[in-house]
């Protein structure tokens, strides 16, 4: 039972050692018509993971009492999401400012903190919030793919 | 500086997190015609990783106090890798006892032990022992890709 033997481990480091590996923070914007400014912003905290690794991924949801496991069936993957602005300043990122990321992703850390302080002021309802977000938001995951262009966003912001 | 900060920490279960996500035991066999086997066993620990992830493997080197880096241009990546004998058995293997995994990859890690222990003692040098050691091996990191059956190399080792 490794979930169970676990939790007498001090899994806290185990944690930020294997999100630091396999995690993602990413924020990202959808055009959505019926809100005033347009745009919804939409933090998230997500692990992927292989059906041949579940255990780590329902170790997850139990360590952080939060967040859902969905599964894709095309990729065969299991993914732990965390999308509530709540859980996410309450739960995920307390941990990861007493447990660290080593690897570069810590910057994408410390930009998702920012955003999620400023979504959570609700400053991503304004035009001045927003651009500011957008902005930090571009900078993380520079590897990652982007549905829109920052410019794009932008302009049709302040247009 | 985080590799500094990180010294500090107790980071032996962030190592195992991470490895559970990212890591890799794997047992592999060479045709080696000088040998009087004709085969060579060789056991690996290694950790890839993205060129931007570089601290990481940098500090299993330095927590390992073993291995080796290498740069594979061809995918951009680096890798970690531990290959002696006396290193998997003196610094990796108690290192994964002392910090366990909490995946499925604790099973390739225990069958990985038990090859290990066996190419200690010089059992890989004798057909009865080499032949344990392959069922032992085809058994680990299923999803892997092997350049030979396992029915080809037992053919030939008792033909």
């Amino acid at each position: 039972m490794p979930v169970l033997n676990s939790l007498k481990r001090n899994i806290a480091e185990y944690i930020s050692g294997y999100v630091d590996g396999e995690g993602c923070f990413s924020v990202s914007f959808s055009r959505r018509k019926k809100l005033l400014i347009g745009w919804e912003t939409k933090p998230s905290f997500s692990v992927g993971q292989n059906y041949d690794r579940a255990e780590v991924i329902e170790l997850l949801k139990k360590y952080f009492d939060c967040g859902s496991i969905r599964r894709d069936y095309s990729d065969k993957t299991l993914k732990f999401e965390v999308r509530s602005i709540t859980d996410l300043i309450q739960k995920i990122i307390p941990h990861f400012l007493k447990y660290p990321l080593l690897s570069g992703k810590r910057k994408d850390f410390e930009l998702f903190v920012k955003i999620c302080e400023m979504v959570q002021k609700r400053k991503h309802l304004r035009k001045e919030g927003l651009r500011k977000i957008i902005q930090l938001a571009y900078q993380m995951n520079k590897s990652g793919k982007r549905r829109y262009k920052q410019e794009e966003i932008q302009k049709e912001l302040f247009r």
